[in-house]
């Protein structure tokens, strides 16, 4: 994940303070402003995360694909604090499988995260320590609770920009690394005859 | 602040245990479905808060009008989790005062909360024990941060539900009293000539 210059407003700079604040979120577009923040994620960003290695590899031969951005309006990381975020995967695909974030647990194994769609449509993919999972289709004014101890990943299924609002403690943090040494997401989500499906990470 | 029993699904449940979960708002009309918790309040719950005691009296011997209603997500009240809530004030004045909400700090001074504009025009008045204050205009789409130790308040001024979205810290807790303690919330917004006007307390 990597940010990118020209639309970063205030890159790595230190938290503002705990102040009351203001911003507008697009309710149909799901376009918040103005961040403190921006990311992005490419498909080099998240090498080995899609099951075909070769559709992979093509891809990233010939572009790159630009997978998902995050406009953020970041709090300070302490408790009480909430992050709140507007994240825009793109329509498209690796081999047969969509296009999604990378996936995380959340350092704190106490802190959720809540997810509010905006725009487009997607799933929310959901999976616990104990290999507990669930799926959420998310739509505009879908909101999904990520809860305590559970990782997530979003997955964009159809053929527009896929927007949702979230926010979560701000003292959380990320952790992409925990899902990989579990075996990753047991669930993926691929288009079988023109739709999307949710398949077993092992039928692939 | 007292339950309708009609539309309270689980009012006084214990609250269930963080375990992910999927929601229905109406991006358009506010609607939150399906709540756990409904919670209301008539002028009668909020006794001396507007300033024009006459109108109050004549409005509780009449109607004791409903103010606002909130149908509630409540999550486990324990570090991490988040209560989810949509809140409508309805319209209405007592004398040229417009319908609000009680106003509270947070019990935990850590805690923040964010507010969402879904349906109708208001304001957040944010307030904190210095006096300092801040109002923010609220439309569908507005976004509004209320930082760890500020109390905070809703104003309808239109003529149509003001309905916003709203999350928090569930272990934050509400703190009614301590404003009132303070002399009360230093700004009014008020009609005058047919327009809100935000005016100093102490004009009234």
């Amino acid at each position: 994940m990597r940010s990118e210059p020209a639309l970063t407003l205030e890159a790595n700079a230190t938290p503002r303070p705990s102040r009351p604040w203001a911003a507008r979120l697009d309710l149909t577009s799901g376009a918040l402003w103005p961040p403190s923040d921006v990311v992005t994620c490419r498909l080099s960003d998240m090498a080995g995360r899609y099951a075909n290695r070769q559709a992979e590899k093509e891809l990233l031969r010939s572009s790159d694909p630009l997978i998902y951005r995050a406009d953020e309006i970041l709090a300070p990381e302490t408790s009480g604090e909430l992050h709140t975020s507007v994240t825009v995967v793109f329509p498209g695909k690796v081999g047969d499988e969509y296009f999604m974030s990378k996936g995380h647990y959340q350092v704190d194994q106490s802190a959720t995260k809540v997810y509010l769609g905006v725009a487009g449509t997607g799933y929310l993919l959901m999976q616990n320590a104990k290999g507990e999972t669930m799926e959420v289709a998310m739509s505009p004014g879908t909101v999904a609770y990520c809860a305590a101890g559970w990782a997530q990943r979003t997955v964009n299924v159809g053929n527009e920009p896929f927007a949702y609002y979230k926010y979560w403690p701000a003292s959380g943090g990320h952790d992409y690394e925990r899902i990989l040494e579990e075996g990753g997401f047991r669930k993926r989500v691929v288009e079988r005859d023109g739709h999307p499906l949710i398949v077993s990470a092992t039928e692939l």
